[in-house]
């Protein structure tokens, strides 16, 4: 088994790909052929297998045996370990979205007093940096 | 701006690599300039930029223009916006495990079983197949 940090390492890479992406998104639905997965997509059926060959060693899909028909079916390990490296940055981008929230009623709150301030000109405030 | 599809190449692309992944850590901690971020690595300060250089085209960090001292800021939108694709998955990974969890507990009520069965022998199961 790789170490947990190549394993981010091939999900994220594997990721970067809107085809890779798509077909995830179709293996979501259930297990599908390479034909069944290469039809929605204007490519050819090696590009399609060239793309499960890199979310197969990604972990993020596994594929059956059976040379005939061979199955491919989304696992959700992987996938849940790159949403929890992510997670660990929740609280960052709630924070920094809190900060938005809190300035967007400051300003808000800013323009009620204008309105209710008898026309008295508006108290200049620095700005507050980005 | 990018198209979202393109931004989530760009983010995924960018986080699958260690040392990107750990200059994030450490901005999430606050702003650090490229000597900063250097110090943890035995990397080169040439090196570090050129994952910063990524970092910055995908917009995980944004850079300060002070040439002294040009200071990287993690941003939370892309972070978040990759969480938003992952979060998509979510109900389908905790399915999984919860299939898992109910097989466990098949298994475990199984074994209960035996313990109380007076030393008859387990009755054999076909093995699931993975």
């Amino acid at each position: 088994m790789m170490p947990a940090s190549d394993r981010l390492d091939a999900t994220f890479a594997a990721l970067a790909d809107p085809t890779r992406r798509a077909i995830l998104a179709r293996l979501a639905l259930g297990e599908a052929s390479v034909t069944e997965l290469a039809e929605p997509f204007a490519m050819s059926q090696p590009a399609i297998s060239k793309h499960l060959k890199v979310l197969e060693r990604a972990g993020l899909i596994s594929r059956g045996r059976d040379a005939q028909r061979r199955l491919s079916r989304i696992e959700a390990k992987p996938l849940e370990e790159a949403n929890g490296w992510l997670e660990g940055y929740r609280q960052f981008w709630e924070t920094r979205f809190q900060h938005l929230d809190a300035l967007l009623d400051a300003v808000r709150s800013h323009m009620g007093d204008e309105g209710a301030a008898d026309g008295d000109a508006p108290k200049r405030r620095r700005p507050r940096k980005k």
